[in-house]
């Protein structure tokens, strides 16, 4: 029975992201014999490889009889290429359903049930509608701590670990996000490593921001280090700022986060475990959590902010990170810049300490390095405020910047965007208000993150002056094309709010 | 801006089943500008029609710049042919996801939510991971009475409704399922409507069994039935038995079935609106619902049994429709055959009252006929089963039957199997169980429902004595390599319990 389940590789050319999909011919005997049609989730195997795949019908004229096609993800996990002979057939029962049935009803899951659900995930064995049902049902806080805890060790459990035996301390920070700008990781590693702290930093790119800390730092140097790289740049610095993708922490977080993101769900369990899986995969002891509130931020109200600290605390506890929280203003963005460049240029400007660097962003890198120097040193908060500012006013901590840069692999200068065009008030009075959301769709419309130049500077921040016909803000970008788009869609939206002068 | 975004209709000869994808190359300056990326999502327009479609991004090889690929159900729902131009922009914003959101929180959904997110369904404005989503949070009993009353409106509002001026009173069954065979249907509608009554049936096809009544229809007259036909029928005999897919009573609830079937989620709330607006759709007052209750049937008790009971009859009286709930034995199939022939075999069987007409379908095709004469005539049921009972053994159903059939297009002789197996038993006993699931499984590896043909035929039922050696069941299939196949599975299934004589 099993050389009749055997079909030929074509590479159909098609990238279904992170389903895997084989194409397969509605007159083929596999199909019939079986009894699979279109979405038919089945096992393909390759040699000692097997991946559970979704069918896709196709037409005779697609490709000859006795063969399959292979979408870029599904010959990529198979490790497979055109012409090789591949199998395929029932895709095995995937008994962790029943504990998301389990789920579903409203029950209770124990440790084991949410280890072997996340195991299955990592796996590649849930199909996408799947993993939809399990966000679903444990979003809207229908996880309690426990089931958290048991998440977050069951992320950590199925992805690759840092360890830092020269380091008894490791130190991390995270934001929450949601507010433009506030690129204040660069900062705060630069400072917190000056003082022979260890800080081995890593970051996503931007998912739905027009920048992830990442994007900023991939203007500025390489990022793609791996884990032999990460362990190198921290042995010289104490300090390092790497893209997190390229070294697997928490590869079932990946694979949830992309689903949560198309269903717009910010599940507060799902996102605890996924900040803490990874701070706890990279190896640290210590972390502050930044939760910026706001009305247009991602938490937006005091109450909120306040039972995601009592969550994080608990859940860090019981899986040995001491974790401080730090609910931040989160009315507006944070620094001038919008995009990875000009993101950059206000990084630069802080650690430069020149006269166009935006204090707020000062501010707020000063505040978090100075929690982390107090939970590292046992000392109170001010004694940590003033270490920091020592470290950023005397010129060390933009020695230490461009140490860690070097280290990753050099310094870049940063390009400017072809087009550019700043948009000026149409009314006098005082700005009250900015909204974050809009203001970062505005800077992907004019191509950021994928242009790393692309973006906007914001010229006025809430609470300023403003008069009739004064620049808000200068939108960057590298075609006129998308320059045009993003003005369409400014002029129907209502970023900025200007009070008129009575 | 508007004529950037075209692009030239290319039809790729892939089925991706119910979700439409659009393929585009990774360089098109769409994909580019609006900063789609594998898995967007975005609206595309060909003049007045509008769809959402998902990106899958290819290779430049597969085809030109400048075109874009859909598959089928792309093409079908655009009305489009190869070589149309069509645009690409962003997916509009699915308000009525903010209510599913709602949900997701824990909180009651008003009558105009659920109509919203209903209308968009139905519009296919939902990915499949989205409707998973809303599915997944419905299920395990989390919709009231009140919610499951504006599902089942809301899906009715969506599709189309026939109407029988001429009848004030129109009937109407259904089976929650979960039996193999049990194939009452075809016996009902002759029976009820030889009397007179008007019941214009329509059923769908096997969605995860050997067969559905459309299926065991199809193999003896006509199903595809347009509203007119059924119309035509329904004047000529009061009756018909027609395939209801063609009809699109329901679409809505056709694109949540598709989802549920694929998680295994059965939630109450959805069973409820799906059998029941397709009921209100279909014109009927007044219809019996058969809530088998077994270990392996779809409803394992008699409490679950009870509570669907409870929500039926409400949602029933609420949305102006009579129901009945017959709580019947689940516990083993009912009638010898499975499969649509072999089912079929066992209707004519009994319509025509031969000595292998198995005596439990007609017993239990007699109780239903009898509970709808109750409703009907507002007699007892003693009445209604000898009115039942006159009409069956009288050959008066019989007669009806043939006219029903030649009024739908004629009566077709059934075809035989080109290749059958009869297993025997190999130990000698009582039966004491038999597994409608695994059965299920067995008739539909043999290449049920697809070929008509295959199936199986029961030899024994539970409670009969059995020898060793004494054929036990006899599978059916059009090809060897089937027919061994399912062998292969019933020998490690575990069908059949046979008790050992002590």
């Amino acid at each position: 029975m099993e050389a009749l389940n055997t079909l030929k590789v074509i590479d159909i050319g098609i990238d279904t992201y992170h389903e895997p999909v084989v194409y397969m011919r509605s007159d083929c005997h596999i199909c019939r014999s079986e009894g699979f049609t279109a979405n038919s989730r089945v096992a393909v195997d390759y040699g000692e490889n097997q991946i559970v795949a979704t069918i896709n019908v196709v037409d005779e004229k697609v490709f000859e009889p006795g063969n399959a096609g292979l979408s870029k993800i599904a010959m990529q996990r198979l490790g497979v290429a055109e012409g090789a002979s591949i199998s395929v057939s029932h895709a095995p029962v995937v008994t962790s359903l029943a504990a998301v049935r389990k789920k579903i009803f409203g029950h209770k899951l124990n440790d084991e049930e949410v280890t072997e659900i996340v195991q299955d995930i990592s796996d590649h064995r849930y199909s996408d509608i799947e993993i939809a049902s399990f966000l679903s049902v444990c979003a809207g806080s229908r996880l309690d701590v426990d089931e958290i805890i048991a998440l977050t060790q069951a992320m950590v459990a199925c992805g690759k670990r840092l360890s830092w035996p020269d380091s008894p301390m490791v130190l991390d920070k995270h934001c929450i996000g949601g507010l433009p700008g506030n690129r204040t990781t660069p900062l705060v590693v630069a400072i917190v490593s000056t003082a022979g702290l260890t800080i081995p930093k890593t970051s996503s790119r931007a998912i739905t921001s027009p920048a992830g800390t990442a994007d900023t730092m991939e203007a500025l140097t390489t990022v793609n280090l791996s884990l032999a790289d990460i362990q190198r740049v921290v042995a010289e610095t104490h300090g390092c700022l790497a893209w997190g993708g390229a070294v697997n922490l928490s590869p079932a977080d990946d694979l949830l986060i992309r689903i949560e993101r198309a269903l717009d769900l910010d599940g507060e369990g799902q996102l605890i475990a996924s900040v803490l899986s990874k701070k706890i995969a990279a190896g640290s002891t210590h972390a502050v959590i930044d939760i910026p509130v706001g009305p247009t931020a991602k938490v937006r109200s005091q109450k909120e902010a306040e039972r995601l600290t009592s969550l994080f605390t608990q859940v860090g506890a019981a899986c040995g990170i001491q974790i401080r929280c730090l609910i931040t203003d989160g009315s507006q963005p944070v620094g001038r810049g919008v995009g990875p460049v000009e993101e950059a240029r206000d990084v630069l400007a802080v650690l430069q300490g020149g006269n166009d660097a935006p204090e707020d962003l000062r501010e707020r890198a000063l505040f978090l390095a100075a929690h982390l120097f107090s939970l590292a040193f046992q000392e109170r908060y001010e004694q940590g405020l003033e270490r920091a500012k020592d470290i950023l006013d005397s010129g060390a901590a933009w020695t230490q910047f461009q140490r860690i840069l070097t280290a990753q692999g050099g310094i870049k200068s940063l390009p400017s965007a072809d087009f550019q065009h700043t948009e000026t008030a149409t009314s006098t009075g005082t700005l009250q208000a900015i909204d974050n959301r809009q203001l970062a769709r505005l800077a992907k419309l004019a191509g950021a993150p994928n242009v790393a130049a692309a973006g906007l500077r914001l010229h006025k921040r809430v609470g300023d002056k403003v008069e009739r016909g004064e620049p808000l803000f200068t939108l960057l970008s590298d075609t006129e094309g998308e320059l045009q788009y993003a003005l369409a869609y400014y002029r129907q939206a209502n970023i900025f709010t200007i009070g008129v002068v009575s």
